[in-house]
C-alpha cells in the first residue's frame, strides 16, 4: 500500500489505459478454442464439458473448490492401449529374453520356457501365479531408479507390431485432450492401474504430464539397505499390493488420501474405483472407454483376456457412468505420427 | 501472435511506460520482507537460506529444477512437540477412555488398565506391542473419512497441560515459516512421520498447509466392501506399514517416488531419511532440530524415550547435517497465542 501511495494516482490511471489498449488488443483474437478437439461433438463430449463447467463455477450449487477437484485414471486400454497384452507383459516378456542366458535353466521350466518361445497358450496356462513369477523374475533385484532405466531403454525402442510404433506413441489423443483439460480447469489428475507404480513412472511425466508422486499402481516391496556404506532401496521379490478391483479405492485412499470427484477406466478392474467415486457427496463423473473401433484400434468387451468389461458395461446406465464409444466418439485415437 | 499485430507497437509502448512507473513506485518499498523471522541470524538459518539461493539460482551450478526440489519433514518434535509423549498417544489414551463403556474387560485387561488409571509406568511395560493394542482397538472399525472426524473433534478439545493449548497450536513458528518459505521458492513439502497418515491428515493442510496427498505416514490395512450396498472403506485392525528408521525411505519411495533433496527431522528415527536423502547427487539438504530449550519448550536427545537422538547427533558432522540449536537459533518457538 505505501507503494501505491508513492506514485498515487497516476499508477492507476496508467493501468486504466494499458487496460483498455489490452482489451482491444485482445478483441479480434479467435473464439477461445476447442479443448477436446480429437472428440466428435457428441453427447459423451457434452457431457464431459458439462460436468467440468458446473464444477468450476463459483456461483452455482455444484461447485467445487479446487483442491477437492480429484480425477483418477486407469491407465491400460483407458489412456494407452492394451492389446494384444498390457504393455508391461510384453515388456517382462523381452526381459525374460535378455535375462536368459544367465539363466540356462529357464529353457526347461514354466513359465519361462513359454515365455522365450512367445507359447502364449502355455503361458495364459500357467495363470496369475506364472505372471507373478515373470515379474518377480524381471523386476526385482534392483533399486527403482535402475528398475526404471531398464524400463525407460526398453520403451525407448521396443515397438507395437501392428502399429509399428513405440508404445508411449499408442497413448489415446482424446484421452490427453482431456487430462490437460481438466488440469487446466484446476483438477488434479492422478493414474492409478492395476499396472506396475514404477513402470508408470518412467513414463507417466513426459507422457502424460503426471508426475510420479501422482501415479498409484501395484507394487512388489522395497527394502532400505546400505550397500558399500550408500543408502540404496532394492526391489524384493514379493508382492506389496495389488491395485486392481478392491484395491482401486484402497490405492486411492492411502496415496491421494480423498474420495475423486472423476473416475475414468475402460473395465471391471475399474469398477470400484468407479463405484467408490460417483457414489459419493456433490457433483461425481465416471466415464468407461468402449472399444468399439476395430478398425483404428480394436473392438473388444466381455471375452477379453485384458481389459474384460461385462458388468461395468451391464451397470453404467444405473450408475450414470457415461459410456464412450470410440469409433464414434473420438475423431482420432492416437496422436500424429511424429 | 496476432493480437500484437493488431494494435503493434502502441501495446509494447504502454508497458513500456507503466514497466518505468512502476519501477519508480515500487523503489521505495521497504527492503523485501526476512521469510524466517522467528530464526536468528545464526549460522543455521544462514545455511538454509544459502541452500535454498542455490538450488533456485538458474546460472548457478546448483540448480535444481522445481519439480526436483522435494522436502521431506518428520512431525513429532520436528513439527510439532513430542513431549511428555506423542501426541496421537495422548490421543489413544483419551479414546480409551471414550470407549471404556462399551468394554467393561478393560478395567482388567493391559495396557487397557493402564491407559485407564494413567499408568504410564504399566502402559511403558507393555511395550510396543501394548501400544498397538491401543491402537488398534481405538483407530480401526471405521471408515478413514470418519476417523478423520473423530481426531478433529479430538484436537477441536483437547489441551497439553503444560502449556493448557490445543495440541496445533504446538507447532513450531520457525518450522512453519520454513515449510512457506521452501515452497515460496518451488519446492513440494511433504511430512514423513512415524505417526499416523490417517491422524496426520485431518489437520496437515489447515495447519502446515500440506494436502493429503503429500503426507506419508505409518498405516493399518483398509478394506474396501460394500456395506448396505454403499462403497465403502473400513480401517482394520492389522498394521500394513511403520514409516519409520528404514521405513521413511520406502514410504517416499512409495508415495512420491522420488529422492528428496532436503530432509528434517529430529531423532534417530529419522536418520535414515537424512542419510538417503543426503547421499544422493547434487546439491542435498539435511536438518536435525535438536531440543536443546528446556524453559520454553523441553531439552532432550539421547535419553529421550520418545524422540531420541542419539546416533544422528554423532554423525551430523560428518554427514553434513545442520543441527538446529532451539534456544540459540529459534527467537520464538510457537506461533503468538490467539
Amino acid at each position: 500500500m505505501t507503494t501505491n501511495r508513492v506514485v498515487g494516482f497516476p499508477v492507476r490511471g496508467v493501468i486504466s489505459v494499458l487496460a483498455a489498449v489490452l482489451s482491444l488488443a485482445f478483441l479480434p483474437a479467435p473464439a477461445q478454442s476447442d479443448p477436446l478437439p480429437s472428440w466428435n461433438d457428441s453427447a459423451t463430449k457434452q457431457a464431459i464439458v458439462a460436468f467440468v463447467q458446473k464444477v468450476t463455477d463459483k456461483a452455482g450449487k455444484d461447485y467445487v473448490p479446487p483442491e477437492d477437484r480429484i480425477a483418477t485414471f486407469d491407465n491400460d486400454g483407458t489412456l494407452w492401449v492394451e492389446q494384444p497384452m498390457y504393455t508391461q507383459l510384453a515388456f517382462a516378456l523381452d526381459r525374460v529374453k535378455a535375462l536368459a542366458p544367465e539363466h540356462p535353466e529357464w529353457k526347461d521350466q514354466q513359465p519361462f520356457k513359454a515365455a522365450l518361445e512367445g507359447d502364449m497358450k502355455a503361458l495364459a496356462a500357467s495363470g496369475e501365479q506364472g505372471l507373478v513369477e515373470l515379474v518377480m523374475a524381471t523386476h526385482a533385484g534392483m533399486s527403482p531408479a535402475e528398475f526404471q532405466t531398464i524400463v525407460g531403454d526398453w520403451l525407448a525402442t521396443a515397438k507395437d507390431a501392428r502399429f509399428k510404433r513405440g508404445y508411449t506413441h499408442l497413448v489415446y489423443q482424446p484421452m490427453l485432450e482431456l487430462l490437460s483439460y481438466l488440469r487446466d480447469n484446476g483438477f488434479t489428475t492422478y493414474i492409478v492401474s492395476g499396472g506396475g507404480i514404477e513402470f508408470l513412472r518412467n513414463f507417466s511425466e513426459p507422457v502424460y504430464g503426471i508426475p510420479p508422486a501422482q501415479v498409484v499402481g501395484s507394487s512388489i516391496k522395497t527394502k532400505y539397505e546400505l550397500v558399500d556404506g550408500k543408502p540404496t532401496l532394492i526391489r524384493l521379490p514379493e508382492v506389496d499390493f495389488v491395485d486392481d478391483k478392491d484395491g482401486k479405492p484402497v490405492g486411492i485412499n492411502a496415496h491421494i488420501g480423498q474420495r475423486p470427484i472423476a473416475a475414468f477406466g475402460n473395465s471391471d478392474g475399474d469398477y470400484q474405483m468407479l463405484d467408490w467415486t460417483t457414489a459419493g457427496k456433490g457433483p461425481r463423473f465416471g466415464l468407461i472407454v468402449h472399444h468399439t473401433d476395430a478398425e483404428r484400434e480394436y473392438a473388444y468387451d466381455r471375452d477379453s483376456s485384458f481389459g474384460r468389461l461385462d458388468k461395468a458395461l451391464d451397470d453404467a446406465p444405473d450408475k450414470g457412468w457415461v459410456v464412450v464409444d470410440m469409433k464414434n466418439d473420438w475423431k482420432q485415437v492416437f496422436p500424429p505420427e511424429q
